[in-house]
């Protein structure tokens, strides 16, 4: 058995769950956050930047991957981690949610989607069958279903488009050839609890092995992420890894794993760091601000990666002002190191049983410095460029 | 004596010459090829990858750094060292280059420049005094003479311009108050034999601890600029380092070489790599061309670089393709690691006595595969920007 998911330890205050997945290119435990490598590449990052950071898991996207550089082209090399150098597991999402974000520029039925390019306007479709071959020939370790990723706050939409979502969820089903990957099923139904439920139900029904959590970093409250995720903590299979699509700011961590969720990816910390910011305990700092100028500090002392082991804030704000890769660089390699590190932790606690007291602590601290999104999501899906 | 020269070995055949600088931040093999780190960074690089390639000196830009983040910031952190975290030797220009490239930002009188900033419009100026006391708060191994670099090929502007680039060159001297730096002076007089002769004469008879060679990047033609090298072997003075300013395409390090240059510094490999151009021994290789995009190969299979040992020229076309800084990064590694092997090994072969015959060598092959530069110099310093 080339997939298998080994349930370890379960939270007594809280719903956090801690294992192991284990996949053909190695164990990753959970929970777990996986960088996004949109277009075979985790921006800003080499595979030996990741081997170093211990990285468990990274995330492919079909969309980007089909049009760029084309499954065909990465087949040929003996799929993904073999093009892109990495060895250890990997995850590919459907496709659905960037198809879905093309607004104009697409056309849904019931058998499945006519979109254009993003990059050169060109035609094409992708259907349940057609997605799941993809994903075979990119090779990932895991795999998803197609699915519609619907506007979460419109019920009748959502009806509607969740029925379309668990037919091709069984279509995917029925199209996979390859016994050597995992492939998730997606539970939709936007905002409201009846639809989740009902998705869940019908899903844990075709016996995937792993369940994907889709339309939930796409505007929603936080209160409202949440309620469904409490929702879905008792109608999704026990013994399977529940993955929340595109969620994965440092307090999503917390209120999800504790909420049940063993899998994140986001391209929050990599993207934030392109632009400047950096993750710390006490928030997301901007380093162009003018009181780093003068700091010899580093982003935080305690913390182990390379930026902070060998630069000053000073260095890394002037870095940014100048728009220099380097910059790019030490702030990605931070941050990420800073949402792999806090998962160790909050790991760790699970089996210690310490989880909620470090939750609680590491939100007090984390929110004195005041995330500015209170209320909506700050976590977000990668959509198109 | 923080710095001194060791002449080590002269070739019989040509004018090459293998030494040792001697530098407060260690010892510099030359002949040397120095990476430019215009703004406190060699572009896409970390200094551990410098590290890691075995750089031996690294140029920063004092007109750059003088305006961001500032020569104050930086003495502040002691120094360039230790502001970018690279502890090995830096060698800094004194901003002659990019002030006098400032066209219409600037008015040239016989005691310095008043010139705009390209990235604000405001005004300074630089005069000789100023640009020691900002080079000495910079803190570099080696430092630069202030110079005006003249068009290369107006013999009555040149004649003006030298004797006032002597004049400056002696103020230089005057105003140096660190012994721990090297001053270097600088040889103007364009494509001219007598005013180059008549500046190294004149620049000989200061002492200097090294001598650069300037205005020979700016557009004149190789066999001029090698015309100039072949006057001026013999009038510099033996036991001092000759610096090719700017200069260091992979076929000018032989020309020059074979010339008596011992150090070259340019921003052609670490430029083209982010335009996607690798050097290998065939010539420049343009990764965006279509016939890598199934290529399994590296960009050279005898490269032990990091890029050529895992990766594949598919992989890396993709990348330039999708302008993933990943890219910029893979492909400045291996050039850099190209041009320091390349002198590392030139190095060697002038203390085997067989630089001639690896001079022919690789000049064969490398012109086989056609470099596009015929006749005009392909190496060039940084203007602004």
């Amino acid at each position: 058995m080339p997939f298998s998911f080994d349930l370890l330890k379960e939270d007594t205050e809280t719903n956090a769950r801690a294992g192991a997945i284990h996949s053909p290119h190695g164990d990753i435990p959970t929970p777990v956050f996986a960088p996004v490598g949109t277009l075979a590449t985790v921006k800003a990052l080499s595979p030996a930047d990741l081997y170093q950071l211990d990285t468990p898991l990274i995330l492919g996207n079909t969309y980007h991957l089909y049009l760029r550089p084309g499954a065909d082209l990465i087949a040929e090399f003996g799929g993904l981690h073999n093009f892109m150098g990495w060895q250890r597991p990997i995850l590919t999402d459907s496709g659905g949610f960037q198809v879905f974000s093309l607004k104009g520029l697409r056309e849904i039925d019931d058998d499945g989607v006519t979109f254009r390019s993003h990059i050169d306007g060109s035609k094409h479709r992708f259907t349940p069958e057609k997605v799941i071959a993809i994903q075979e020939q990119i090779g990932a370790d895991i795999i998803m279903v197609f699915d519609e990723c619907p506007p979460h706050d419109d019920y009748d939409y959502n009806l509607i488009s969740l029925e379309r979502t668990h037919r091709w969820a069984e279509r995917c089903l029925a199209a996979q050839t390859r016994s050597d990957q995992a492939l998730y099923g997606i539970v939709q139904g936007g905002v409201f609890p009846d639809l989740r439920a009902k998705s869940a139900k019908f899903l844990a029904s075709l016996d995937f092995p792993g369940y994907g959590i889709g339309g939930l970093s796409v505007g929603e409250t936080k209160a409202d992420m949440r309620a469904m995720l409490d929702i879905l903590h008792p109608l999704l299979p026990r013994f399977k890894p529940r993955y929340l699509m595109g969620v994965g700011s440092p307090e999503d961590l917390f209120e999800c794993v504790a909420r049940g969720v063993d899998q994140f990816d986001c391209v929050l910390p990599t993207r934030i760091a392109r632009n400047g910011a950096a993750l710390t305990h006490y928030g997301r700092w901007n380093l162009r601000n003018a009181k780093f100028a003068r700091s010899r500090q580093p982003i935080e002392a305690a913390c182990t990666c390379y930026t902070c082991q060998n630069f000053t804030l000073a260095y890394l704000r002037h870095l940014v002002k100048a728009n220099e890769i380097l910059g790019h660089h030490l702030i990605t390699l931070h941050n990420i190191h800073f949402m792999l590190e806090t998962m160790r932790r909050i790991r760790q606690s699970i089996f210690d049983g310490t989880f909620a007291a470090y939750k609680a602590e590491f939100l007090s601290k984390y929110q004195v410095a005041g995330s500015k999104q209170q209320g909506v999501s700050s976590s977000f899906q990668s959509p198109i460029i």
